[in-house]
């Protein structure tokens, strides 16, 4: 029988590679994409093309309505700026007004929950480790924990949150997915989401650091 | 300084008791009320007029766009009758239909969120010991565990998810809200969410049970 499971996609590198990685691995996988009133809503359209290219059954889940309520975060407030950042200095101050609160717990639990309605034991996430400074949802010692409370809030010791790349590099991914033909010109990563990347954010920061890790050409438009 | 909590308000007997609980401890409580798209979502009406009663800042989430992502439940998918119970037996099989996938954890996870973006340490939870068979994320390792994944997930070791009925009968409930005078005929309990309560679903059978347990006057109205 094929393993089935509920994917978190955004359209960035990590979950458009952990998509093809699943489908290569010929898993019956159902996306799942959040629209949280992120500025870069445009992601949404490059998840919907990699789920299309697939042939993949997704769903948009709409919580937009919540913006508000996460409030505080440079992601989705107007009145915050999208923090620029240095290609050198790692400035985590700065960075943590790109967190949106308690983002990663809501999306895997909805997950979790579309996850049992489809009698799937399995919920895959692209966390990676060049994200754990900044962002503690996104750490493994998080995930391994979340996995445990799930269990017992669905009673079902099968149940798994699966973080391939949760110890790798945005590097270490970018060279995975290159190995698979990704077509990495159809994902998005800048936070300020405007018609190309600007170059500037932390986002498009470690989107350029990966690629040049990787060895791997970047076909990204950078405004600067 | 006062204590801060955001409290998960139903309308029923539980949170609306938990919510009298803490505003008479002189908490600082911000109940969320969220619509699930559930067949008794009049309870909500029930949740608002709590809120205006004690003079409380609510905010109602609107999930009801979930409901087919979360279906396969009796309370949500209107192919599925709510069952009804004798008040005698104890049909897990037939209750099993209520569960809403993982609801439990989407609604503390949002709660959460909204709690680190008001700067509050504290989610207030109605979960009893009544509904443990059933339910499993109302079970105290559940919510323990959780507490702990939270934790994690926001870098907040302060962070609590606070549950005084988790080892408590509904009817303990009902004699503690007696005590504090809930207005009980102010409370919505019944799946069915007709004109009035059918005092035949496992949710009025609950209510029934917990009031003749307390010894306190039901001033509720069953059809039957």
């Amino acid at each position: 029988m094929r393993k089935c499971g509920v994917l978190i996609l955004s359209g960035g590198i990590d979950s458009t590679t952990l998509c093809y990685k699943f489908v290569n691995e010929d898993w019956v996988i159902r996306p799942l994409i959040f629209n949280y009133g992120q500025k870069h809503r445009k992601e949404i359209e490059y998840a919907k093309r990699t789920c299309l290219r697939l042939s993949l059954d997704y769903k948009i889940i709409d919580l937009s309505g919540m913006k508000e309520l996460l409030s505080g975060s440079a992601l989705t407030d107007l009145s915050i700026d999208i923090p620029e950042v240095s290609e050198t200095t790692k400035k985590f101050d700065t960075l943590e007004t790109t967190i949106v609160p308690n983002r990663n717990s809501i999306f895997l639990s909805i997950a979790i929950g579309y996850a049992v309605s489809q009698d799937f034991d399995n919920v895959l996430f692209g966390a990676h480790h060049s994200d754990r400074g900044v962002y503690p949802d996104c750490r493994s010692e998080f995930i391994e924990s979340f996995q445990a409370s799930e269990r017992l809030a669905t009673d079902n010791s099968s149940l798994r949150v699966i973080a391939p790349f949760v110890e790798m590099t945005k590097g270490k991914i970018v060279s995975i997915g290159s190995e698979m033909s990704v077509p990495f010109e159809e994902t998005w990563s800048c936070y300020a989401g405007r018609d190309i990347h600007c170059g500037k954010c932390s986002s498009c920061i470690e989107r350029k650091k990966a690629f040049s890790e990787a060895g791997v050409e970047d076909p990204t438009i950078y405004r600067s």
